[in-house]
């Protein structure tokens, strides 16, 4: 297999990076470079249409392309350590704190880098107003996962997960966009920290 | 255990009545009017922080937010039909298929309804332009599945997924919204009427 990979600061790809790091895989990998559009190259999107990085690409040639697909898939061929949860009541957990994320988070984080941020100037269709409506959203978001945090090690519970990579990689990336943790937010800059220190981390 | 629903349009809690019809599974409910905007109300809040349906209450109290959270912890306790996949390849393509809608046509809907719907001109923070300029993203992302779809029974292959449940909602909540597929999206056609029909659809 090859894992389709690109640096930081791109979020998705890192996701899978760390992931992989916690269960001790070795993935092959060969980088696209997104300031180079590599992404978009015909051999690319040929692979996955949607011109986006991370995928997988197994020997039989099929394409895995989604961050979190990727790492399911992962997760069944390497089920140890366990970062999607068992029982129906972890797994429903991590779930769910995966997709607050997903859906609280980085669309707001999203939306500051594609229609303010300087990097990303030249392309089409930027509504500085919408962005700019984001980055109070993105904070207000930030202070949720705080107050949810409260008490926790770690974003779904007792465990490490795939919630928490899913954060933290969101949280690096709106450092990069320029939107630090806000300061009053302990609980979520503790959890940081914590994560931050894991191997998997430098990922 | 209680599952707090609201009736159509909303997509979200129909994707898990679709689920359990899927699985035979009884959901006792409590119904919970997004009109009447019962989803602030401090009561629910003090279930879902977040405000929003559907949430499943368990009989110890704990709360499964996000509607495919609930249909993890629904596929966990009863396996049977599979709607996640099985083995590797398969658990990673539908979440590849879920993701994609949910990453690709879902955001665009979602923006053209909270920003230009007349039912949500009372919403704080409208951004007319922004809401105008996803109807046709919306559009492009039903090409993507009509291409997508191509010489396939399903979303992700040969068998009727999670993938499925999450595009026909979402395709029928952009028809509420007021953007039909398009005339030329033959396979996305043909394949709405075939998971239209069955019984679990009028869930």
């Amino acid at each position: 297999m090859i894992f389709y990979d690109s640096p930081n600061p791109a979020p998705n790809p890192r996701r899978v990076r760390i992931f992989a790091a916690e269960k001790g895989i070795d993935l092959p990998s060969q980088e696209v470079s997104i300031p180079r559009r590599e992404q978009k190259a015909p051999e690319f999107v040929a692979k996955n249409p949607r011109g986006q990085t991370p995928i997988l690409e197994l020997d039989d040639g099929t394409v895995i392309a989604e961050s979190v697909a990727i790492m399911r898939y992962l997760e069944a061929l390497h089920p140890e350590p366990c970062l999607f949860g068992t029982g129906p009541v972890e797994i429903a957990e991590i779930e769910m704190w995966s997709r607050r994320v997903e859906m609280i988070l980085m669309p707001a984080v999203g939306a500051v880098w594609v229609h303010t941020h300087a990097f990303t100037a030249a392309l089409p269709g930027r509504n500085v107003e919408w962005g700019e409506a984001n980055r109070p959203r993105a904070l207000d978001a930030m202070r949720f996962f705080d107050t949810s945090l409260k008490g926790r090690e770690f974003l779904a519970g007792e465990a490490f997960s795939a919630a928490d990579i899913l954060l933290l990689t969101t949280i690096d990336f709106a450092g990069f966009v320029g939107m630090d943790m806000p300061e009053e937010c302990a609980n979520l800059r503790a959890w940081h920290e914590r994560v931050s220190a894991r191997p998997s981390a430098s990922a």
